[in-house]
């Protein structure tokens, strides 16, 4: 394995355990980038020629490198077995039955490789050059260890553009992508759930909500909710469950809006189950002109602030959306209010919260701060991977 | 009531929905706080003579009013059952038995009092001359919506004396303190706990930590456990219950310690349960000096910042317990990490969980990010008011 040297004072992240290199990091003149294939491994060395692992090196990106190991090893099969062994460990620890995310790329100490599992499927997203060359290696391992009858690559995922690699979907175990089943069963807090299989958002369920769909839980009986960017209906369905009055899932996807309603009614069929197909910004503000009120709103929009530079616009969503939620929560009634932008730190989503309460003349209780569940595991020197935040919060129609 | 004014700008955190107001931030040339005795009520007023709400004054405190309203009240007994019923139907609608924190003062917007409840036992803390005027009503309410054989002022704390006030423990119903039972009764997570009553810490049990007691539950089966700064044994005892093969209770208290063992044995008569008495930096240093290895450790020192002046020394302190720590967790185990102090903000614990994993050539993974219990409610206006913090990592003993 060729070397790869940082500049001067570089190393310091890295030994806080911080995995990603940035192009201007390195000691290009030691080590050109150019000289590194794409997905190539290296062994990393600060400028004092100290050895800080192993990596694999991507001179396309600007996240230039990712380390693997503060070791020197060989990005091998026996290195793959060895963390997702470890990973999947963790999911049978937490877990009684197997839907899980499997691999959380550099959370599971992995960097760029994502698995989500649904009992015998298993969908992986490869995000770089560097596990792309691991490819074959990571479908053994998983083949060895899981023994899935459909093994998806849903490497359609834009991020990878920024890596130079083909955006595809391909089956490495299972039938091809057009002849797989269009619905995944998954078993989450005791519930069962159907979402869109290959048509659906992400691998096709939202494992990370899976904790925060279950807060509402103590707030549900007799409860009239809304479930606003609801997806396939995770919190909606799970609060009938649990003995809501009525529930309306608010969606733009009519895909989306089936699965929530096929949801709520499995789970609970006494339950007053509706859907609204449109924009939600919109439809809030019409709910609102309406007079409309729920004991429990849940608020879960896409990531408004996806790169650094949406900040702006991202925020000024945020907390359109939020406003218009207070004033649909009745007299101490229960809005849950998540973000799973990763630039939108969970301090700011609380100053949101706080601002729209004032705006609108809410008193507001926070009752817990969720975030993504345990088999999305946070890499505690690298904030980005703690992405998502869930808010449980008690309003107060008077200020 | 006399108006209180504030000094040009100074609404600003007011507005937000923060509930302190400083002495350096009223305008005591047009309302003098010596003109206020102490614990008064007042209209707040801006600069420009808005009015910001309804306060109680102490013009011998730094904090020199705290909002009991936005609005014009007088602060009497129907406005503290307002409030107090509020309190409580949120803790009825959040547990199923008569434990918990039933008034955590600005996060029930009631400032200065904090009530806990056992069952028909209310022990409460009056910290403020504001609070401590409307003492009479306080009982008769909680008399009212409770009917508790028990109340007792535990108003010993710290604290009031910042405020001018006696710290004395008195019994408001029931018998005199010397007479009160030996043993507190708690049921929590579905177990029984006992605690010291009239000699425990705080009110006698910390359900702050409820929730994050039971996060060992997942990774107790035949493990080996090390509850450090243990207090009655809240997290061994859990992890005993759920199947832990040994647990070790370390703390100063000889006292703390038998309740400890007594709820270990009696939640979990299989598990083997040892007591360490003494104290815990040199005992967890001796451990490490044994090798000792522990599949879960728990940390929940006391506030090692209980004032800002207090931060090096605080911070050197946690980092010194997280370090020795890192070395007790066997490979892949967990460790929960604590901290009450109010002045370690959440990101700050993480921090020291990093650095120690680094300084000790140890891979974590952050598991999950525990806070006090929704029977202790943010102010998310008041960020002080979120002190409690705990992280469970997975340890890799290898870097």
């Amino acid at each position: 394995m060729k070397p790869l040297y940082l500049k001067r004072g570089e190393d310091k992240r890295l030994r806080t355990g911080h995995l990603w290199i940035f192009s201007n990091e390195v000691d290009v003149n030691k080590s050109p980038l150019r000289d590194f294939e794409p997905g190539e491994p290296a062994l990393v060395h600060d400028a004092a020629g100290r050895l800080l692992g192993t990596a694999y090196v991507n001179p396309a990106s600007l996240i230039c490198a990712r380390l693997l190991s503060k070791k020197a090893l060989t990005p091998d099969r026996s290195f793959l077995y060895e963390r997702l062994f470890a990973a999947l460990r963790l999911r049978e620890t937490l877990y009684s039955e197997p839907y899980y995310r499997l691999c959380f790329g550099e959370g599971d100490f992995l960097p760029g490789l994502v698995a989500d599992r649904f009992n015998d499927a298993v969908v992986v997203q490869i995000a770089t050059a560097g596990m792309e060359r691991l490819k074959e290696q990571i479908i053994d391992v998983l083949d060895e260890l899981i023994r899935p009858s459909i093994l998806l690559l849903r490497n359609d995922i834009p991020s990878r553009t920024l890596e130079g690699l083909e955006r595809h979907v391909e089956s490495a175990i299972g039938p091809a992508p057009d002849d797989l089943p269009e619905t995944l069963m998954i078993r989450e807090n005791g519930l069962t759930f159907a979402a869109p299989f290959i048509r659906g958002q992400k691998t096709g369920w939202f494992f990370d909500q899976r904790d925060n769909h279950a807060l509402t839980r103590p707030f549900a009986a007799g409860a009239r909710v809304l479930d606003a960017f609801s997806y396939a209906g995770g919190f909606g369905a799970t609060a009938a469950a649990a003995g809501a009055k009525s529930v309306t899932f608010l969606d733009a996807s009519e895909t989306a809006l089936d699965y929530a309603l096929k949801n709520a009614r499995h789970n609970a069929p006494e339950c007053a189950a509706a859907v609204l197909s449109k924009d939600a910004l919109d439809t809030l503000a019409n709910l609102r002109e309406e007079g409309a009120a729920y004991d429990i709103v849940c608020l879960d929009p896409p990531a408004f602030i996806k790169r650094k530079k949406d900040a702006e616009n991202g925020l000024a969503a945020y907390r359109r959306v939020n406003e218009l939620a207070m004033d649909l929560v009745a007299d101490r009634g229960i809005l849950v209010t998540c973000s799973c932008s990763q630039h939108l730190e969970a301090g700011e989503l609380r100053r949101i919260a706080v601002k729209a309460a004032a705006k609108r003349g809410r008193r507001i209780q926070l009752l817990r701060a969720g975030a993504q569940g345990p088999d999305h595991p946070v890499h505690p020197a690298m904030p980005e991977t703690a992405y998502l935040k869930a808010l449980v919060l008690r309003v107060f129609r008077s200020a």
